[in-house]
């Protein structure tokens, strides 16, 4: 941020009064400017025995396979994002179970929610974001070919969970290419 | 927002190629600006059969009773600013136990976490955002003084479910004032 979003001056970065961190701050008008994480919702949907995956169409990671997954908008629920992102990336409409997983991806200021959901009829296809929308078998999976290191590790627990057929809440940070924890809260 | 933080011209709205919603966007330099959901992350700190509250020094709702909680910053997990606005609210120290409630709060754009948390000492005090912080038990719970109809639906879940001694995640959405649901998710 170089300018105030509000009255165009050029924005000074410092501590406001009574905060403790270095803001964009506007001395013209006095505007204190706020940067903060952004949520990504997507789905991890089920039909049968197999997981639906998107080839992106779209940077970063064009080409590779994921979740249908994108940035939350205002005036939505977070479950109203996972199921349009759902909608757009894979052109498929999904009930959804709980949520599975809650990733703090803190080097890119982001929080990953993605919904565990059923797919009630096997109708999808690919999009303006997606290329290719397939399901894929656990032994089908492209391990090698994923988009990225949260949907490896979403896709892993997946699997070692649907053996007990439990799907307990899992809570995770990712910080450059190091979980931390994949901590179960029940 | 008037002026493209990037370059300082006048940003016009309008939707974007390949998108769905109206942006801001600006003609000069072609930055497109996205306003995204914040997310409020927070504790329901616990010692014994008592809970925190803090009592706000800041607007809004001076005065009245809310549980710490505050905007999630760049550069932290969930569960990091949670603890950090426990500290900051409360000036004390917990171990987080679990997620409790996931709250989407519709119209002002944000995403409510809290954690269900227990203070290991008796240990807190006011802070420059907190004009007083007390432990309540049940029956002294301030509910019509509380600050916020998302803190009360906590408090009242939270009492609910200490019957049974179970707290599994609580997900919920707000709308103007009215609540769609508390579904639980396990």
């Amino acid at each position: 941020m170089k300018y105030c979003s509000q009255c165009g001056e050029s924005v000074e970065q410092r501590i406001p009064e009574g905060d403790n961190r270095e803001r964009h701050v506007c001395p013209a008008c006095g505007t204190i400017h706020y940067h903060n994480p952004r949520v990504i919702a997507g789905c991890l949907p089920v039909y049968g025995d197999r997981v639906l995956l998107c080839r992106r169409a779209i940077e970063p990671r064009l080409g590779y396979w994921t979740l249908p997954a994108g940035f939350m908008e205002n005036g939505e629920s977070t479950e109203d994002a996972a199921r349009r992102e759902t909608r757009e990336e894979a052109c498929t409409e999904v009930d959804i179970v709980s949520l599975y997983t809650l990733t703090s991806i803190i080097h890119v200021n982001q929080v990953q929610l993605i919904y565990l959901a059923q797919m009630p009829e096997k109708r999808f296809g690919p999009s303006e974001e997606s290329l290719e929308v397939r399901l894929f078998r656990e032994d089908e999976i492209p391990w090698d070919n994923l988009a990225f290191e949260t949907i490896r590790q979403v896709l892993t627990l997946y699997f070692q969970d649907r053996k007990h057929q439990q799907f307990p809440l899992r809570h995770m940070e990712i910080d450059r290419n190091a979980f931390h924890s994949a901590r179960v809260h029940l």
